[in-house]
């Protein structure tokens, strides 16, 4: 059997990178050829895991064919690898809604409404009866912790706090410790432009007829993040302009304080409020309690825009 | 919270039903409330399982709100609840290729590769630690024998062999013994017309643009069915121009042999006769060793009219 891609989505985050690692390890000790690989280049918070367990980052990819491929952490075709109409997906290991994909044959698909893809694996290694490698563990728990921010985020379910727990054991960490220093780390926006952070981690959704660009960034200084806001609203506006997007969405996140401010450009701004609950003036708004773009803002807005 | 029906596709062959009490009972073991209903009355074939096993049919219903609802056995709208777009899907059980089904929030979904959805089940049971009822292994081993024509079928799995194994202790039967019986039951035309008998065990898919209609029945007498051949040609023609199908596909199963004869009304022929390694003449074609129409129809006719 030739050897299988396994793939998180594009612009990766710590949960893409990190369950791509994971399920590939899981699939090799099951004799499985698989490779972890990436749509992208890691983020300053996945660089701080991967260097913290001595990982190299995954093999950046730009097509998958003529290989096989599983996919991690996202199932939507626009999130994916260029040609991934073009190949045959083994596997799907997601704890994301399901969109824009399809199959032409049966195939093996895991989805859970958990906060981490990385904690459906840490069961899947367990029912596999295979023991999980120490730097493997920790990549998967930097994973929860990004996902959950350290287990705090709405999303977080028993399933998630079991296997962090469980992952910072064998990984040899101190959950709360390393879990705040991972996050500080996700915080550092160095002195990239900001049409740079704007796609850090950033995914685009359909809604309706609706092409809705989310993005969101981690800090843990909401007011120092807001004095670019200018900035910001000129990189939004210059890309939904470029990729034709109707609506872009900016999350600023305070990882200590579990709020976001919002950033808005595009129509429609009165589909917005009404569903996130909000107010937005001057193309922004704050969502109180807000941290969670797959719970708390694309089903609310996809209902908004496909009622 | 309010009631969940767990629905099993149109036309419910024994699996929609099976997996439909099997994971509704699983559900309410776990405290849920959750009722088995389905998209139509149960064949001969499921008939005959559930007064073996002392249950009733399952509550036919035409939609589904205000309900949410947990999908057993098929995941493709066309294939769903008339409402299906209108309801919050909990769950999907299946074994079959992924199309037409979107959500707006994240779910539990658990599709595998393997001969039948009660297989899974059967594997669910057993991670929650819960004993599945004598009746409800009755059906669910039916629904195995159904689906991988009593494990001949070339999308048996292991998984599949012994899940059968495991219900049939369960259920207190011999697996050949009460196989062989089922499958037999399930042959039984009665004396309906060839316009019903191409309704029982029926499924449409998109394939490109193509609307295809593909239709199955199992028998030990190809020649008394094929016999019938110009009611079933009349019959199918009829309801292809009806539904607007431009594909209709019936294959008449031997159980016995496992092989099929394929009846082909639409086009384009040739799509099909490249698809499957067959040459079609008056409509008529022999497919040796074909039984299965999610492993050996589906994905091949997909390829030929996508491609």
């Amino acid at each position: 059997m030739s050897k299988i891609l396994v793939i998180g989505h594009r612009n990766p985050d710590t949960d893409a990178i990190g369950s791509a690692i994971g399920l590939a390890r899981l699939e090799q000790a099951l004799g499985v050829d698989a490779e972890a690989v990436a749509l992208g280049s890691p983020g300053p918070e996945t660089a701080f895991a991967l260097d913290h367990f001595g990982l190299a980052a995954p093999r950046v990819i730009e097509h998958a064919s003529p290989h096989d491929v599983m996919l991690v952490d996202h199932n939507e075709r626009q999130q994916s690898v260029a040609d991934i109409a073009d190949v045959t997906v083994r596997k799907v290991i997601d704890h994301h809604r399901i969109a824009n994909f399809e199959t032409a044959a049966p195939l093996y698909m895991r989805v859970e409404p958990v906060g981490c893809t990385c904690s459906i694996l840490t069961r899947m290694y367990a029912e596999s009866e295979v023991e999980i490698p120490a730097d493997t563990a920790g990549i998967m728990l930097s994973a929860i912790i990004s996902d959950t921010l350290l287990l705090n985020s709405p999303t977080t379910t028993d399933s998630d706090r079991i296997a962090a727990e469980e992952l910072a054991t064998i990984a040899g960490v101190d959950l709360v410790d390393y879990g705040n220093r991972l996050l500080r780390a996700g915080t550092d926006l160095g002195d990239q432009p900001a049409s740079s952070i704007i796609g850090l981690d950033a995914k685009t959704f359909s809604m309706g007829s609706a092409s809705v660009r989310v993005a969101q960034l981690t800090t843990v200084d909401s007011d120092a993040v807001l004095a670019r806001r200018d900035e910001f609203f000129e990189a939004m506006a210059a890309e939904r302009e470029t990729a034709g997007h109707n609506l872009f969405l900016l999350l600023i996140t305070d990882v200590i304080a579990c709020d976001s401010d919002l950033l808005v450009v595009g129509e429609p701004v009165d589909a917005v409020e009404r569903a996130l609950g909000i107010t937005v003036a001057d193309g922004h708004a704050f969502g109180k309690g807000i941290v969670s773009r797959k719970k708390q803002i694309v089903p609310q807005l996809t209902e908004e825009l496909t009622s």
